[in-house]
């Protein structure tokens, strides 16, 4: 082992069987020593969630030729077990993804991929989360290569805060039709949720979540006008979740 | 059913059996037409998780004399599958915990009740989580029941914003020794985590998460501090979590 090259921790939400990951790791290889640490199975949705009430089980597996543990938990479980027991030493870059699917505007806060991107900045190591805006079997990921690349290096070469945390979009374009990085916020919008009602085999219902994204927001600095205009999005995220536009407006809760 | 009167729903992520639900149902009651939905099981750490590749199952069950329900979800199926499949209507306010633990800091980001809440405030409805900072088997509710009535009247009768999302946590104290209300803003702070690596009856390994809470913020206008003087602290939450502070640091990226 080669202590002077980049450690790159890869983790992802789809599970350790994604192709989304594999692409990631064939990339990040590219820039140092890379270890995969990812879901058993598929967590897509699972936010910020944390295994407190049961253990975690880890396996050694094989990805690209690089050191990689499948785990029973959740994303951020990943990183966490990662960082505090399965790595010699702090990695320089944790980069999470590709997913399969955007995390843009409020899709950030339910998204596995970027939960376990924002507990790597929360441990202090730079981190990003890719996704690609394609949900068939077997996307092209080339263009979200070519991307998660360029970014990568930046992160290596430049010297960003330890907290940085990116969320990096990447619409389902060809790279040459593909118009750029454009830094920007979150768009606000919001999901509509519908729930498909069945009944089971012994006359019981049951509920699967389905919904539209509704977009609540006509700003051209956001990561859905850039998506729509064939942009990379980047958006940098934070673990300070505080209002502080109404934090005065509700001073008067205190003369409760 | 009069429906002139404010409809609150309760939801957890202690699950539906916790006592904490229990003092907010009854607290709620005072109000108007009080509904219950509730995670079957404990969910604690279970942040914005959502159930994606799975069905939910709701079960009738009793809490306090209202309708209530049991839910096979985390706690933001809970509030998403109440607003939109159970209820007839929209609810006035919503209302989570109250939570067997603390979720001041950082621990926001992790904590299914204020994910709940979150949710609720997606959904253009007033939410409130409560959490008191006692993991006793049996707590004393009394004082937290005390804050959330005061907290839940006024959300009632104030003219709030329709997103506002409040994240209360109230110290384990006597009533009379609490010093009020301190509206604040999140520490900075952040878990030292721990795994206590043991080894199954097969001879394999596995892992409980363990840890301690590091602040890391020195502010007297944080809930942290607030908590350690004795008040009640109110922090507002919101959805957007852009890093707005280095937007511009790393607009360079576009140039890449």
């Amino acid at each position: 082992m080669n202590s002077t090259k980049p450690l790159i921790l890869i983790v992802n939400d789809d599970g350790i069987n994604a192709l989304g990951i594999l692409s990631l790791t064939a990339v990040a290889k590219e820039f140092g020593e890379v270890i995969v640490v990812a879901p058993d199975k598929p967590q897509s949705g699972m936010g910020h969630a944390i295994t407190l009430d049961s253990t975690l089980h880890i396996k050694k597996v094989n990805i690209e030729g690089v050191r990689a543990y499948s785990c029973s938990g959740t994303p951020v479980d990943c990183v966490k077990i990662a960082v505090n027991k399965l790595l010699d030493r702090k990695p320089d870059l944790i980069v999470s993804g590709i997913n399969h699917g955007s995390n843009s505007s409020i899709n950030v806060i339910y998204s596995g991929t970027m939960s376990a991107a924002l507990e790597g900045a929360l441990e202090g190591i730079p981190s990003v989360g890719f996704s690609l805006s394609d949900h068939s079997v077997e996307p092209d990921f080339t263009a979200a290569k070519h991307y998660a690349k360029k970014i990568i290096q930046q992160l290596l070469q430049d010297n960003y805060t330890k907290n940085i945390c990116l969320n990096v979009n990447i619409p389902k374009l060809r790279t040459d039709l593909i118009a750029g990085i454009k830094v920007c916020r979150q768009a606000k919008g919001n999901w509509e949720e519908e729930y498909d009602e069945r009944t089971d085999p012994m006359g019981r219902k049951y509920y699967w979540l389905t919904g539209k994204f509704v977009l609540e927001d006509e700003g051209t600095d956001t990561d859905e006008w850039a998506l729509t205009n064939n942009y990379v999005s980047v958006v940098p995220v934070q673990q300070d979740v505080t209002n502080y536009a109404i934090l005065n407006d509700i001073k008067k809760l205190e003369n409760e």
